[in-house]
């Protein structure tokens, strides 16, 4: 079932690309915008006890703090061509800055998406970005690590990219990928991060969600807490696949330095509202389907196993999960940042493809 | 002098507010791009020492960091008119979201100028915002001080508003205004920040600074580092006021809770960088010209004081510095947030008109 479809979308695909000589040109012609802004959504708000005193203004008594919202960017078309908005969530120790202009400069899934006619909603989630304010303090350390990401984002074995990368060549695009992660301001916390989602879609109304990485997570959640999320995009999600109690599978061992993959597990009448909406899940290349000595490639089989996992379990409970291991459509060398890869046009237009072939356009 | 030209000053404004009528009109016009983006700026790379070993990957040896740059969004109108770009620089506590939508949703400055035909940069300055990634650690503390912020940003005295308040009223303005503010990552260094600034510069050519409130100090440490900044337009600038060796003001004295303002020394060829551009200086009302037993007054009254003493002291070697207390020129109301309350179109075509006497649309 799950082949034939693979088959199917692999043709649609196929069909698309040649529709879409004219895509370079209209890059390249004015952006035409009905509005744009930004505002913050979600959170909470803390109190210290007592009463303030103009005259003490520097104690915290009675003063408050609002923190633990999103931050969010959003522009919409002149002339929307679809339903449904956008709204996309970025992965672990990134912003917004995940779907905007890619490393070398060329134009990211927002503005990809802004030109094929969708309102487009960027988050920065609480406690990262522009959202900061937390209502939890944290330590942020300093310490050098991106060799360490460069081969968790499967960018290659350092210092040497996959000969397949579709990652932007030079130390340019290197260096703004690299300065494009940037710290909690307080601990991580999936549910703050859903409820501000989920706030989110209760102010622009129905949508889709797209997320990526440790973005899945909150975005599984975000569907089970608000109706409004009408679909979910998932670019490579790394955690917090949610499982109905009884049904929760082991935890998957593997020589990743983050360890074994232990899914979550809710209760099934949570469980089941993901039923209820199409769900992609797209993987890029570089995850072996057998255990690696690559930590860093079994580090990728072990969430693509459990994905597949997960979307056999909603898929028997009635769901329409659909699991893409690029590679196996004909699309190679994608790194863990597919949206953002020399070709995230191509992406686009197979999201696109997608979207128009579960009438969610 | 200075009183002439202020009073010129206020007959441009009176003579542009007749020519604006149009301009509500335009806001509910398409906003047409020709290019917008976002890239990291400046910053450095730290080290650790030692060789990377894929093996262990989370030991620090050999791996780098990068860190201290600033996050840049831009916005390029599909006809610019003006001949130099703006660039906002954001304040204490602060993200570039100081610049765009209002807290009650009204166009910030940077929509107002693009639909002036401006190219606009909105920045995050170094260990703020999504420029997050610090090479220097640092604690973030969720302390309650709101009603303190609400104070020294001159909305009023807790829980009352200036009666002719320029804020935007109700709750929901308010919950907006205070999310806004997102903590440092990393110390604050007006040197780094500058840096930052200064190679913005260098990649976009010349253009028109506009700082806001602590942005100020590394807003003429800028101009000092890199003479593609043309102008500079601050808005309430509130620390780092350099004067040259040997004609360095005594600290000015204040009830504020950050104590007396205390200007900066630098040698005086740095100085005469300063006095080669136009430079205007805005500050709001509530700003006594007399020590007030109000704090919050009386911190902004110090400010007024040193901005207006730099000024002189900048002018006396040649320059061209104005300081603008907007209610003297019949204004009122105005917070520390000049550039975002509700007669924050007002205070735009103030700016435009101040920019095209100057030659420097």
């Amino acid at each position: 079932m799950k082949k034939n479809g693979t088959l199917v979308f692999g043709l649609l695909i196929a069909i698309a690309m040649g529709a879409c000589a004219t895509r370079e040109k209209n890059d390249n012609e004015p952006l035409i915008l009905k509005e744009q802004g930004s505002f913050m959504i979600g959170g909470t708000v803390i109190q210290d006890s007592g009463v303030f005193n103009t005259n003490t203004p520097i104690s915290p008594q009675g003063q408050t703090l609002h923190g633990d919202h999103a931050y969010v960017f959003y522009q919409i078309p002149n002339a929307p061509r679809h339903k449904y908005p956008l709204v996309f969530l970025h992965g672990a120790g990134e912003s917004a800055k995940s779907w905007e202009t890619t490393p070398d400069g060329r134009p990211g899934f927002n503005e990809l998406f802004l030109r094929k006619g969708f309102p487009v909603y960027l988050v920065d989630q609480p406690r990262r970005g522009k959202a900061g304010k937390t209502t939890q303090g944290s330590t942020i350390q300093a310490i050098p690590d991106e060799q360490f990401w460069f081969e968790t984002f499967r960018l290659g074995i350092w210092p040497h990219y996959f000969s397949n990368s579709q990652f932007p060549k030079g130390e340019a695009a290197l260096n703004q990928f690299f300065r494009q992660m940037t710290p909690n301001t307080g601990p991580y916390d999936e549910k703050v991060i859903a409820e501000a989602m989920s706030a989110l879609f209760n102010k622009i109304g129905e949508g889709i969600l797209v997320t990526h990485s440790q973005g899945g997570g909150p975005g599984w959640r975000t569907r089970i807490l608000n109706n409004k999320v009408k679909a979910i995009v998932s670019y490579e999600p790394g955690s917090g696949f949610p499982f109905p109690y009884g049904k929760v599978p082991s935890p998957i061992p593997s020589i990743s330095p983050f360890g074994a993959l232990t899914p979550d597990s809710i209760p099934m009448n949570e469980f089941m509202e993901l039923t209820k909406i199409p769900i992609i899940i797209y993987y890029g290349d570089h995850i072996p389907l057998q255990p690696s000595k690559i930590w860093s490639e079994d580090h990728w089989r072990i969430r693509l196993e459990m994905a597949r996992m997960w979307a056999s379990e909603v898929n028997e409970q009635g769901g329409n999960v659909t699991v893409i291991h690029l590679p196996e459509i004909g699309i190679k060398g994608n790194t863990h940042f597919i949206f953002s890869d020399l070709n995230n046009s191509e992406i686009a237009d197979i999201l696109n493809n997608y979207l128009i072939s579960n009438n969610l356009l």
